[in-house]
């Protein structure tokens, strides 16, 4: 029976959580930073370790700056394929702010009194990510049948932008074709205690426009001085002019060419905003955000922007000399940089939008301003009805109250390589709470760990059946 | 004879310039920095010494942070009064580029084979200071009547604004204008040896718009995730939009209710524009501002754009992350910063230019951006036929070929507070050649400074008799 299968390992997990803890204890003490090349190999190493002992057959492919480890477990006369995908490097931990030392995972309690442990990447990634690998022991542990065949992809890049990850899927197509969905874990409760899934990405392209002074005119070798604006072109002017035709006042996209309102939401979409709107609290996500108030006011139009609005931000503008310098001179800058992210919904293709916003700025005289992007990927999106996705709802609702559906995700992830690129659905989510990702410490509360390996043991009875 | 008593000056000046440069350099071997307060009692002690040496009534009179050093020397019958308005302060010299002590003055030979003088001051301003001291030290030397009573107001605080100048000049209104005219000494020829003389200078207000997150909307807090963008404000962007209704593309102040363009030329003012277009020399300008075009084509035209327009200048931008930091996390920046000056024509008032602006503003919208002014003054502009005007050009064409007079300088003075303030007209300038103000390696030519003490003397005797 599925049900005893079930339970037995549930309780295998209960008897034993503190093993279970020291699963992610172990990974969080191995530093594999892959902005600096730190302890990457070693964390690889291990990773094989354990996936090997589990009974998987692994392998390490060589990447940029560190091995993708794959592998391969079997379930027992599993009809099904599911593969997982996480990522093994951390962000560097020496922003200010740490109370304790990053890479010694602490157990601490927090204002609400809950445990926690405190680490980087406790969070991101290596407590969905060991807390998943975990469950799994816990199969072999107490000899119950895997009700599904598992392929692991795990990279050891996500931190630097996946550099290997496109190479990779493109050289298995045919293998990873075969699976039948891809999972990416996730801790997705909220502090309140609401698990948010989402079935979509918005795309991104993270982008620079950036002037110098040159052939146009302005000043073209150092910042002048400020009297010399009557007889030259500003580049801070021209940014300013460019910036402002590519977005209206209201925040509404103004790319010639581009209508981002021809991408709303589907009726099943329209229909999971609905019920989001019933759930949403606006005033404990204003105190999150340390706002006063949104742009709109009611909160099924707030939520349909949030999810459904392709989005042009400015993160960082920079011209002149450098703020707080109090005795600067009064200079016309001879450079100035707009540093902007694109935020793209399902529907529009990223790389056409900058095309456009290229040929708008060139149609407006705006030839001298530069536009690069360092990044850029699609949206990406999966239906509500897709096994993979009903079973991790399931799952959840299986072991919470309170989970609620979102059609899109208002953050972006570059998801679309499992859709595009190897045309398989995916879910991502599991309970569970934890934060401050990129931060200082970073942390999961120690009961959502338990949490998130009682949803993830569903998932995968639930996926099974599906 | 008065052409005996000139000759006999510049006789002097000639026969014993090496201890007339020594005036100079002892000036310049004393630091006196308004902005640390270096040195500042003691320059103004030894000037006063000076003055009192030359038989002039001297006093100091207590500013907020260095003393006005003020004297008068009776001419002998004369009947006019000039008041001698010049800085003993200097900028601070601590910027990286020095290649000599910059309170050792160091003669050295430069590109063109000639020598310079390099010290912190020596252009600005104790080379002109002391130039025209060593000119009034001549007189007494060679027993020459001084043609003209000189009203000594040499202040300390120049470099950090003249806090106590304006005070000074209110609380001496009686005193001071009884003198005929003002002048302030200046090295006013280029490399290429033209000397230009300005009848005016523009006015300026340096502006801060600032923004920040709050009850109007955006984040309040801190900056936060790039994707709330969609659902809450952007004070980048606002002061993007905001910058972009206040000046046209094409350089054009855009204040609603402010017509520059009313301010323009005057019939004098533009024969003095035709005679400087035939001299204007377009590439050598291009060079010295290392710019590739000129925002106009034609000389006269380039000219009085340059001199008359009013123009709003974006000095820098300040939003997000600093520039160059490499892994930025994507955000919502919570505040935004634009430094900008203004400087206004002779006809604007420069107050009720910012009134104006901050109406404009607040007509569309924009009453969160808040506009601050660090300081502003008026423009200033003195006519042709002044009698102190006429004598300067006078003199510096009976020792150079090539002199120049502008209507109006593009930079900005805040010398509306003779002509304002006081009532009387003003003479800015002088020949000799120097360079490097508030810049590393500051120099005088040494034949410079000579140059500079012969228009000098002409211009006393020229005034007296004008």
């Amino acid at each position: 029976m599925r049900s005893d299968a079930e339970s037995a390992v549930l309780t295998e997990l209960k008897a034993h959580d503190g093993e279970y803890l020291e699963d992610v204890l172990e990974a969080l003490r191995r530093p594999s930073v892959s902005k600096t090349g730190e302890g990457l190999q070693d964390m690889a190493d291990w990773l094989t370790s354990y996936l090997t002992a589990l009974g998987a057959d692994v392998r390490q492919v060589p990447g940029e700056v560190a091995p993708i480890v794959e592998g391969f477990l079997p379930g027992e006369g599993a009809a099904k394929t599911l593969l997982f995908y996480d990522l093994y490097d951390v962000q560097p931990a020496d922003e200010p702010g740490w109370t304790t030392p990053p890479f010694e995972p602490t157990i601490r309690v927090d204002e609400d009194g809950r445990e926690r442990v405190v680490a980087r990447g406790a969070f991101n990634s290596k407590g969905p990510l060991m807390g998943f690998l975990g469950v799994l022991r816990a199969f072999a542990r107490t000899g119950t049948p895997l009700p599904v065949n598992i392929r692991f992809l795990i990279e050891g890049e996500e931190e630097i932008g996946s550099p290997s990850l496109e190479p990779y899927l493109k050289e298995h197509l045919e293998d990873l074709r075969r699976c039948d969905a891809a999972f990416i874990p996730y801790f997705g409760t909220d502090r309140s205690g609401r698990t948010v899934i989402r079935l979509g990405f918005k795309g991104l392209a993270l982008l620079e426009l950036s002037i110098a002074g040159g052939a146009w005119g302005g000043p073209a070798e150092r910042d002048i001085h400020a009297m010399h604006n009557a007889w030259l072109e500003s580049p801070a002017w021209e940014l300013v002019h460019a910036l402002s035709t590519l977005r209206a006042r209201d925040g509404t996209l103004r790319i010639d060419g581009v209508d981002p309102s021809a991408f709303g939401p589907t009726p099943d979409d329209a229909r999971l905003l609905d019920l989001a709107a019933d759930a949403f609290d606006a005033d404990a996500w204003l105190q999150e955000l340390g706002a006063e108030r949104f742009r709109y006011d009611d909160p099924r139009e707030l939520l349909e922007h949030l999810m459904f609005d392709a989005t042009l931000n400015i993160q960082a503008l920079s011209t002149g000399w450098a703020p707080g310098k109090g005795d600067a001179p009064t200079v016309l800058p001879h450079r100035a940089k707009a540093y902007v992210d694109l935020r793209v919904v399902p529907g529009m293709d990223v790389r056409e939008t900058v095309d456009a916003m290229r040929e708008h700025l060139d149609r407006r005289g705006f030839e001298h301003v530069e536009l690069s992007f360092v990044t850029a990927y699609d949206a990406s999106k999966v239906r509500a009805d897709e096994p993979v996705t009903r079973s991790l709802i399931q799952a959840c609702r299986r072991h919470s109250d309170d989970v609620v559906v979102h059609p899109l995700h208002a953050g972006a992830a570059p998801l679309a390589l499992f859709t595009e690129v190897l045309g398989i659905p995916y879910a991502f989510g599991g309970l569970g709470y934890g934060g401050s990702s990129h931060a200082p410490n970073e942390f999961i509360a120690l009961d959502g760990l338990a949490q998130f390996q009682r949803s993830m043991t569903s998932f995968l009875f639930a996926f099974a059946d599906a």
